[in-house]
């Protein structure tokens, strides 16, 4: 069972627990990764600020940190002991390579597979990815009112700056607006999160994907072994 | 020779290939990373959002970018086949392994050294680095009308926002009165540059800092290879 969001008081990661259930708790700084390991979560998912959607900070109204996986990783590590799962911004098997070595135990990642057939993500969205007229991402709380990562479309300019931290009222407002767009195949005014890696996405079915991520992943720490023999 | 704030023409990176210099250009985005190889660099410096000091963007009044270092790796690495050295955010070892197994040639460390003995940093800009006082970073014009990296202190508040992307005309501006805020040993108005791993800086002799980065790096490698064996 994974949250995010905020942090699962310890009675319900220990019921959790005694049904057989592992418990992973999203975190984006130090001090979330302490009161997720205090609540006995099995592991940690470190959601470094390149991440796509929600950032999966426990307090709203906070300014979102804008810390990088890489050093956020350090962070926790320095901090907590749990079992750590890297993500934010990874989308080739090098980068799951580079978090393992990092520190990490395993690796997330999320839009890289936005595009397979298996995703949900209306047919707009999936173009959307690798359209060069969206060439970059920004945190926004403009169409929930929670941070989150996505394209910066026309919506994200005109209302950034105006949202409120109010999660999840804005989502209500919102919602029939980025629905009517999405019915009239207006990018414009869509909810288009995706992470910093997002001109990576293509469309393959998702077990290939997974295949080719763990090939590359493999070569990558070979070729590191052989290139810089640690004897 | 590294250049940082644009990329020098092709005749002056010819000219200095002549006399036997190597040319290092920075660069934060895939489009600076093809001018910089067009125009015959013989490696960039890839410096990601998560990097203290200011960032080397070649485009001032644009926004800078907040791509972080894996993802800006992984994208310059897919535009261009120039050696790449990563830099931003590396504290550790482990993150120099792991921005090589991520695909750079080489790692830049510059926060980390700014507490050792060697370093001209001001003693109050030094202990800053780890002050709990001090726990995060942002990028601001504040104090040289650039974008720079540097610790959240009272200064950065107050003026980040009216900035204008006037360098190094803010700069003159600023100058008194951050040596004068040194003098008095008010860090509230101080230029703390500080990369977003700042806290793990420590005094040491930057020769003992480098013999222990290499040595986790090592290690760092040994324990993924052993950990995920690549047959």
């Amino acid at each position: 069972v994974s949250f995010t969001f905020g942090c699962p008081a310890k009675d319900i990661v220990a019921n959790l627990a005694r049904r057989g259930s592992r418990v992973v708790v999203t975190v984006t700084s130090a001090a979330e990764a302490v009161l997720a390991a205090e609540a006995g979560a099995d592991a940690l998912c470190v959601q470094g600020a390149e991440a796509g959607g929600h950032r999966g900070t426990f307090d709203n109204p906070a300014r979102p940190d804008d810390m990088g996986l890489l050093p956020l990783l350090r962070t926790v590590i320095a901090t907590v002991d749990t079992p750590l799962i890297a993500a934010g911004g990874l989308s080739h098997g090098n980068d799951i390579a580079a978090v393992l070595v990092a520190g990490a135990r395993a690796a997330q990642l999320g839009t890289i597979f936005l595009a397979c057939p298996e995703s949900g993500a209306h047919k707009l969205h999936k173009e959307a990815l690798t359209d060069p007229a969206y060439p970059g991402t920004a945190v926004t709380r403009a169409f929930t009112g929670r941070p989150a990562r996505g394209l910066v479309n026309r919506f994200v300019l005109d209302h950034s700056e105006a949202a409120p931290a109010a999660y999840p009222h804005v989502r209500h407002v919102t919602r029939d607006i980025i629905r009517a767009a999405a019915q009239a195949g207006d990018t414009a005014a869509m909810f288009l999160l995706a992470g910093q890696a997002h001109r990576f996405a293509r469309e393959q079915p998702a077990a290939q994907l997974v295949r080719s991520l763990a090939e590359q992943a493999r070569a990558a720490l070979n070729q590191a072994i052989h290139r810089w023999p640690t004897g």
